[in-house]
Order: C-alpha cells, then sequence, then structure tokens
C-alpha cells in the first residue's frame, strides 16, 4: 500500500522544468512560423490558420486537408531503464506505443485520419541498438501501436548521437501525416458552443506527460520506483502503464456519424486542456471518472490539492470530445464499443471562460492556460 | 593554409559510428515497417510501395501522392557549440538550415513539393533556452531557410529533455511533409534507364553529413578547428557553411517542364548514393565538379584516397538528378537560374550496376551500397 511520507508539495517548476525559460522562444517561434504560411500561395493553397495554435497544422490540400505533427515522447523512457536495471523486465514496447501516441493523439484532435507515422530514434551511441533484446521490444511495439491506430509506419531515423544524447539513453519522438476526409470531419472548433456535451475517454495512468514531477517524487520514495502502490503493483510498473491510443474511437465515431465539434488530448497542464480553444465559452463538469491509481499515489505523495493534481494531470481522463448535447451518449457507446472506457462528463456553456469541476469544487479561469 | 600533419588514416568507423551495431535493428524496424503498408486499405489507400528504401515515404492520396519524412541534423551542431566557445560567433542560423536541408532534400527526391516543415528541439535543459541570441538565431534560421524552401512551418516540439539529452546541448530534427503534384512528377526510377545524364548540383562543403570525422580529426590538428584551410578562414568555419537547399531547383524544373526520372541525395555515404536505385544500371561520371576547398583538406589530412574520399563525402556535389539525356543541358540551366550551381557530369548506362568515376580512375560495384 502506499507509503505515507512526510515531506513538502512538490510541483512541477521543483521539478526541474522551468517553463519561463522556454516560453519566450516559443514566442518568437510561433510568430516566425505563423510568417511562413504564406508560403504556401506559390503551390496554391493555403493553411487552415485556425489551426495554429491547435495540436496539429492544418493545410488546405483541395480534396481534403492534410494535419501533420511531430512530437516527443518526453522523460518516460528514464523510467524504463531504471525499472530494467531494478528489476530486468524490458518495458519498451509500452515506450514505443507511448511515443507514437503522443503524435497520434494529437493528429486526431483536429478531425484528421493518421496515415503516416515517421519513427524517429536518436540514441546516445551505437551500443544502444546492441540490446538486442530491447532494440526488438521497440520495433514490436512500434508496430503494433501502427497496426493498432491504422498507420503507416513509412520509416525514420536511427542516428547515434554520442555527445548530443547522454551515453546509453534514446530521445524517441514521431512524426504523424494525416488527412481530414470528408472535410466536414474538421473539427478545429468552429461549431464548439453552448449545449455541446463534454465525453471525456479514460487514460491508463499517467501517460506521458508530467513524468518529471513522478520521477522527482520517487527520489523521495524510500522504496523508489519498487513501493508498492497497491497489491503486487509498484511505483514504477504502474507509471510504465502505455498511454492509450484513440485514433480507433475518433475513426469509429466517423464511421457512425457522429459530428465532433472540438477535441483536446489532455497531456501537459492537465484539464487545464478544456480550455484550450480560445473562444470564450464556459466548461462545467458533472462528473468525474476513476482516478488511476498511480495518480491517485502521485496527487497524495506529492501534496497536491485537487486544483493542482487536475491542472498537471490527466487523472483518469485521456481525451475529451466535445459533441452535440443530443450525441453525447451515442459518442460514449461509440468509444467503449471502440475498447475505451467513456463518460458524458458535463457541457459546455456560454462565457466568461473558465472550467468548473463541480464534484471537485476547481475552478480554473481563463488565465489558467496560455497556450499562444 | 593547410597544416601538413603526419598521422594515420581516420576511417568512419574509427571516428565512432559502428554501423554494425546499427544495421540489425534496421532490418528488423524496416520489415516491421513493411508489414503496416496494409493499413491504409481500412482507408481505401495504398502506399508506393517502390517508395520502400528510398528516401521518403510515399502514399498514393488519389488526386495526388503524399511524402512524409523525418530527419536528423546528426553531430553538427557540435561543432557549432565549440566555434562559440573559441570566437564567439553563433552559428546556430546556418545550424538551423541544415537541420531543414536534411529533410526537404530527402523529401524532392521522390518529386514532392515540400508544403509543411515541423520542427524537433530537444534540449539538454531548460537553460539552453536562455540564450537569447542563439535561440533567436535558430528561429531566424529556421524561417528564412523554410522562406527559401516555399515550405510553412507548421509547429513542433521544445522539450528540455535532461537525463536525455546532454546538458547545454541540442538534438535537432525536422519533420517534413509534401505532395506530389502532378502525379507524373513521382520520380522513383520507373523511367531511369541507360541514355540519362546525371546532372549533379553543387554542395556548399560538407552539409551535415560526416561531421563525426570531421570532428575527429579536430583533435588532431594542433589548432582543431582554428586550424587555416585557406587565407582567412578556419576549419571550424568552413565546416559550419550552411548545407544548400535544393527544392527552389526541383520545383523550377517542374515549372520548366524538364522531367525528372530519379533524384539522390548525396549525404551518407556521399557519391556511392548514385547507387541508390535497385535497377541494376551503369554509372558513368565523365567530370567532376570542384571540391570544396573543407572537403579537400578531410580527405588530406584523414589520408583519404579517392575512393574513400568520394565514398564518403559529397566532394561537391550534394544532389544528383537523373534525367533524359537530350533534358540534360537545360536542367542544368534551369538549376543555375535557381541559383545552384550545376554540371551535366555522366550517363546512365545499361549494367551491371557500378558506378565509374572516369577522371579519378574510381569504380564502386553494387555492394558498395546496402540500404534495403
Amino acid at each position: 500500500m502506499p507509503h505515507a511520507f512526510p515531506s513538502a508539495p512538490l510541483s512541477y517548476e521543483q521539478a526541474g522544468v522551468q517553463y519561463e525559460l522556454i516560453d519566450p522562444l516559443k514566442v518568437a517561434a510561433q510568430r516566425a512560423a505563423a510568417a511562413t504560411a504564406r508560403q504556401l500561395a506559390g503551390h496554391g493553397l493555403a493553411e487552415v490558420s485556425a489551426s495554429r495554435g491547435e495540436s496539429a497544422y492544418v493545410v488546405d490540400a483541395g480534396p481534403f486537408y492534410l494535419a501533420s505533427i511531430v512530437e516527443c515522447l518526453g522523460s518516460k523512457a528514464l523510467v524504463a531503464d531504471e525499472m530494467k536495471r531494478l528489476t530486468g523486465r524490458c518495458h519498451y514496447a509500452a515506450i514505443a506505443q507511448d511515443t507514437i501516441a503522443m503524435a497520434v493523439n494529437d493528429l486526431i484532435t483536429v478531425g484528421a485520419t493518421p496515415l503516416v507515422v515517421q519513427a524517429y530514434w536518436a540514441a546516445g551511441g551505437s551500443e544502444w541498438f546492441a540490446d538486442a533484446q530491447r532494440a526488438q521490444a521497440l520495433v514490436a511495439g512500434w508496430q503494433a501501436a501502427c497496426e493498432r491506430c491504422g498507420v503507416a509506419w513509412g520509416g525514420g531515423e536511427t542516428p547515434a548521437l554520442a555527445g548530443i544524447v547522454e551515453p546509453g539513453r534514446i530521445d524517441l519522438a514521431a512524426a504523424c501525416t494525416g488527412i481530414v476526409r470528408p472535410r466536414s470531419r474538421l473539427s478545429l472548433g468552429e461549431a464548439l458552443g453552448p449545449g455541446d456535451a463534454i465525453v471525456l475517454l479514460a487514460s491508463s495512468g499517467i501517460h506521458a506527460n508530467g513524468l518529471s514531477l513522478a520521477r522527482k517524487l520517487a527520489e523521495r520514495l524510500p522504496q523508489g520506483y519498487l513501493t508498492a502502490i497497491a497489491p503486487g503493483v509498484s511505483y514504477g510498473e504502474a507509471l510504465l502503464a502505455p498511454t492509450l491510443l484513440y485514433p480507433p474511437v475518433t475513426e469509429a465515431l466517423a464511421a457512425a456519424g457522429v459530428p465532433v465539434h472540438y477535441a483536446a488530448n489532455i497531456t501537459g497542464h492537465g484539464w487545464r486542456k478544456l480550455l484550450r480553444h480560445p473562444k470564450p465559452l464556459g466548461y462545467r463538469v458533472h462528473s468525474v471518472p476513476p482516478v488511476p491509481p498511480v495518480l491517485e499515489f502521485i496527487a497524495r505523495e506529492a501534496g497536491h490539492d485537487a486544483a493542482e493534481a487536475y491542472g498537471t494531470f490527466n487523472m483518469g481522463a485521456g481525451f475529451a470530445l466535445f459533441v452535440p448535447g443530443d450525441e453525447a451518449e451515442r459518442c460514449a457507446a461509440v468509444a467503449r464499443t471502440a475498447g475505451v472506457a467513456a463518460w458524458v462528463a458535463g457541457c459546455v456553456e456560454t462565457g466568461p471562460k473558465r472550467l468548473v469541476i463541480e464534484p471537485l469544487g476547481v475552478v480554473y479561469e481563463s488565465d489558467a492556460l496560455v497556450l499562444r
């Protein structure tokens, strides 16, 4: 059972990620990137400008839209490496799924069908690839995740980057290209409005966001990653549950004719991502899904109250769909048939922009999430 | 002037890249990736299987083909970091161009027009982004390269990956998506055959391949990167000449109606990349372009003969176009008008598969390049 451990609360900034140093670059990059949009006119094409600031970039290619993205796994592989040292078990098949999930779960928010994934596996040296069991697990997990998502694995890069990537480590990322077809599937929020329902899709645990904090927490636990968080389940094993893949849900919704007005992948910033769309709308959640034990454990051990926990982690909801109110139950049913637990959890209201999680008494105002 | 330095020859394997450790993984990954192609049938689409093993992956999307890729810069940023320490000059605008070039120059080999670039900038920690001059140079160089190539910068990732990427370093990559339109621009080599001409496009220097060897060589030079390779030009500065961007050439060729049968980006393995296509064809080069001083210097100092130098570095030819013989002069002229020096350098013959560089007396047999 969880080890009660008296200590000071642990925030994301204490875990070593200093957003204030990254943000000026991000702003400069966003501005420079936006200025390049006019290049598409030279090819008789145009960007869908509403996709700037969304989770994937969309170009109007005529008969359909093109969507593309590159996403990084983050630091979750460090947990896999440590658990391998502690238990001998290799988790790189799960890590492969996490990496692909980071890309495809973002890509589908705009209504795209993911078609091609490219692998980016940058190792600290050639010797990373000499561990055949680990390398084969990465390959097998990558293939299986592609097949689960209906995407073709196009190829990729496997550089050995001694001097840039740490010895014995690997920097994993995935690029994904897809199409929005028919064009009516575009879900950038144009139709998002009061009366829409919020349908939440289950997460499997921490997914691949918040790992810096989770790793920092492990350092404070006397038994570290081997701390039992439930009978027979260690903290490290629980952290390594692979991120759920949501493309089967969005493809099933399209096949069933359930319209999606908007979608948000709940990653960094946790439930504050429900505030992602720029419209001045209110979001009211009337029921929250069950919290995965590993997230309950982290919140307790890190001393987070509900506002900090739900504003940092997915807390059991890995993806949000915003659909017409009268489609909400059908949306959840289709998701369940596609293999993912789902709940009609709330509704969209007139503004001001804010998120109210009624069962928890938590309110995030519009300034709780600044992405653009 | 170049420093004459007696020492043992330096091969690529001595420079720390052990291909025999990477290759089993690459083979396994290629097989697993190929098996995922059938996933596209679920969306009513299909891959262009001839693109497997080529520089970009191609999907038949109906009205046009979709092409996508992810490419890594490699270790060139380490040279920029060292030159910053030695001279105070920031080279990250050039490094940005190199990174984009790695992606777009590969993407265009299949006949695609690059449309969207995604940035992958994974730093060793948040503090990398605190150097405002360097961060702004990276942004400005990235934007300028996108504009030169007519692509939109869609967005990207700027993770801080302490524990995975080395402190103070950055792992740079670019993903690119494009379309082949009209479909007749597809240049996977179906029409490649005897009588075609080989048109070579100039390089600016080492580009972004062979840097591991070039860095190793710097360690053997008494003045290292500050060694003068020509009056007023240091070895380090010369290495950092940015990779040329070839999309303006391929777009100009399309606009001029010059058909391209096949194209090869001359990167790792140097001129052996001319053997890239699987057809059993011969390639005869009758004239070689001028060798950039930095590559001449490396070949001499590393003790390479012509076969090793041309089999490792681009030696002045960054890109090869295979066009109908009677279009060769026009192809070169269009390239020059687009701003890149070009030469009609040779021709394609009946097999056996081999590359003959007549002026150098160098022959590479078909087993000199094994990519699939």
